[in-house]
């Protein structure tokens, strides 16, 4: 496919387009590890300073909005500028949800902290790295048109839901043995189920940049 | 904001598209309602029903995405039709993502059909009411650039967390009375997740349509 504008201060200004995406990305993964380092650390101070950060979440999101309709109406690009532009404005969307379910695990963090450890953390943290590490390398895919990496994402997206499955499992073990503990592990399961959604998110993005490299639409055909 | 386009076929083309989001619409409304239906009837018929529609949606989304990017390409519009074209891209994803937590909701009832009733359900076909409402609202928002609708739906999204933090709570009772619900009352506790879910994404649609007809950002400073 060509490219219908060559100019260099185009060139120039879709690169800034990319650095602001992923500079915002960079902004949601630290809230992911974050968010998850309060609750394993128990450290609440850690907790407050990721919920502030989500309103710098949001102001990344409306001027990454701004820029693309900036681009749309004065650089009328077409073809594959165009389906970049637009794929940028759907992304930055799940980036900005991907922080709001981080600000939901730290608040869970919170109120956790505020009571007796109900276990050691272990699949949670592992669940959470892998989550972080779909939600770079979705953008990665992106930034870089590589297809390649797009798909392993969606297929790391199996490796997560197991994961969530077995956390869900068991705890489901401990609500029925000691019905003392149902709060806490309901709150557990939210988190897991946070994380979940933040890998969800990662996998949309990547179906996407899928569908922008191929030029065909595969992301309903995926299993 | 002036129109830059008079042509009558580009206002014809636009109407196209506000039909395709309303049909595209109409049809996850039908899924919300019919997934809950197929809970509180025990109609698993129903539910697979429903389950074979995110097929239909997914191509609504496809076909949608596509008529979008040819009024970018083809049209090149500006101002006011820019932005309705963009938002109408980001709202079939919420639309598309609708029906995929429809399809959860229905998975959940074939598993709930299979056993004992836990309860009546009174709670759950409320909200789904209420979020069906919501997800119409925001779409009417969207085609009329309603934003007094628009603001509606966020202020309703909060009752929405209202019976959703309602059916919470009487689930944990169970739960905690007896060892025996907890796997039924998980379930039913991740069908009203996913109508809160739902609930989200008509709040976001509405966010967004505030910020089309404002033409600033209200989206992260509505409480």
């Amino acid at each position: 496919m060509e490219r219908e504008h060559f100019s260099a201060t185009f060139d120039t200004e879709l690169d800034e387009l990319r650095s602001m995406l992923l500079a915002m990305g960079g902004k949601v993964e630290m809230m992911i590890s974050g968010s998850v380092k309060a609750l394993v650390e128990r450290d609440t101070p850690l907790a407050d300073r990721i919920i502030a950060m989500d309103h710098e979440v949001n102001n990344l999101e409306v001027n990454i909005d701004e820029r693309c309709l900036e681009l749309l109406a004065l650089r009328q690009p077409a073809a594959r500028d165009l389906r970049f532009i637009t794929l940028a404005l759907k992304i930055v969307t799940d980036l900005e949800r991907i922080g709001d379910q981080c600000t939901n695990i730290a608040k869970r963090a919170k109120e956790l902290n505020a009571e007796p450890q109900l276990k050691p953390y272990i699949d949670i943290p592992r669940m959470a790295h892998w989550t972080e590490v779909m939600v770079k390398e979705s953008l990665d895919s992106f930034v870089h048109g590589d297809d390649d990496l797009a798909i392993k994402v969606c297929n790391d997206d199996n490796f997560v839901d197991e994961i969530n499955e077995q956390i869900h499992r068991e705890l489901l073990t401990f609500m029925i043995e000691d019905s003392s503990t149902i709060s806490r592990s309901m709150k557990l399961n939210y988190v897991a189920k946070s994380l979940e959604r933040i890998a969800d998110h990662a996998t949309n993005i990547a179906e996407m940049v899928i569908f922008m490299v191929k030029g065909k639409d595969i992301r309903h055909t995926i299993a």
